[in-house]
């Protein structure tokens, strides 16, 4: 049973025609794609998808989903992935390296749907590291913060590149492994405070409803 | 009587023989490294210069000061300018549109000194608009939310080129007028939450000591 497949064909069925969608990034987010390209084709909707990162919008470009930008249109709903989500439908996210125009996107958004597999599900953030977004000349002095934040923080290396990853926005990620999160909205402001951080994985006070594909079928918080 | 210089130019009989410095960017600190400039030829002093922007490195090269980055090393002294200064000594700064680099080397130094001539002295920050250093595709949603705030955002144009200016992280900047700035730290924190917002303007509890030129010689707070 694909649970990610599950998660995101369920979400595609909330579109609604006329709308205009957040595009998320990931391996859920594909599947959302996917079944709502082949909505557009089978049911005629007219839709503009706004991506979140080239691979959403290459993926919407392969099934046909007509893109536009933020500059032009608002967002009626946004489906995203997440690399964590808590009961409070607090997430980490970023594993994907493609958070900063996920969270303009997912932010922006009338109506946030997360989907995941059940193994995302956690009872709280932190085992996965927070992904961070720096401007390169800011590297080592945010590390240093991180570190005096309690973190132990680690640039992203590529593995089809030498050296660190890029981001789509031309940046570094610092993933930063922190014991414990205890107040994620504390946290996500903190991070963005440091002078170099253009944004962080920590999404608060955002998601609307999360599915979750489970062995036993879906499940909502 | 030149006020800038009076003001560059005393920042630069602080510096000490083996100091790694902070270079600001703007028309004040321009005296600041020709003065340092010249030190360093007469005196023979030993520095690294890290610039805050291309405008610092190649003035840095000009006056030979040779120069690092972060990554390499900390900062003992950083000399910058600003926009507006507050009796708290918090600043609004970007003017030049390299505030976002600027913080980066400003909150990392041992000790920071702002220069800037007496007309920079406000009562209270807020007549020189917020500038918000921008990622593109986040250009709306921004100015929605800056407008929210109740800021009139106003995308800054170039001159020397067509559209918009463009930073030298390849962003956009927003001026964003606000009526009153009445907590400057809250704002600079509500700002840097806006996704999409890289880094903005307002520079808190950052300052050791500012240094104005004023007709009646300087003036330091």
């Amino acid at each position: 049973m694909n649970l990610k497949l599950n998660a995101g064909y369920a979400a595609a069925e909330l579109v609604k025609d006329g709308q205009v969608l957040g595009l998320g990034t990931g391996s859920t987010t594909h599947y959302f794609i996917e079944k709502v390209g082949q909505r557009v084709k089978e049911e005629e909707l007219e839709l503009f998808g706004i991506p979140t990162s080239y691979q959403s919008f290459l993926l919407a470009k392969k099934w046909n989903i007509p893109c536009t930008t933020l500059n032009e249109y608002s967002i009626d709903l946004a489906v995203d992935g997440a690399d964590e989500v808590d009961p409070q439908k607090n997430l980490v996210k970023g594993g994907g390296a493609a958070h900063t125009l996920e969270k303009i996107v997912d932010y922006s958004a009338k109506e946030l749907v997360i989907i995941a597999d059940e193994s995302k599900e956690v009872e709280k953030l932190g085992a996965f590291p927070v992904p961070v977004e720096v401007i390169k000349e800011a590297t080592q002095p945010v590390i240093s913060a991180l570190t005096d934040m309690g973190a132990e923080p680690v640039i992203r290396m590529g593995v089809q590149k030498d050296g660190p990853v890029i981001t789509d926005n031309g940046n570094f990620i610092i993933d930063a492994k922190f014991p414990t999160i205890d107040s994620p909205v504390d946290m996500e402001i903190e991070l963005n405070t440091i002078p170099g951080v253009v944004e962080n994985g920590i999404f608060t006070e955002m998601v609307d409803k999360v599915i979750f594909g489970t062995k036993n079928g879906l499940k909502e918080l």
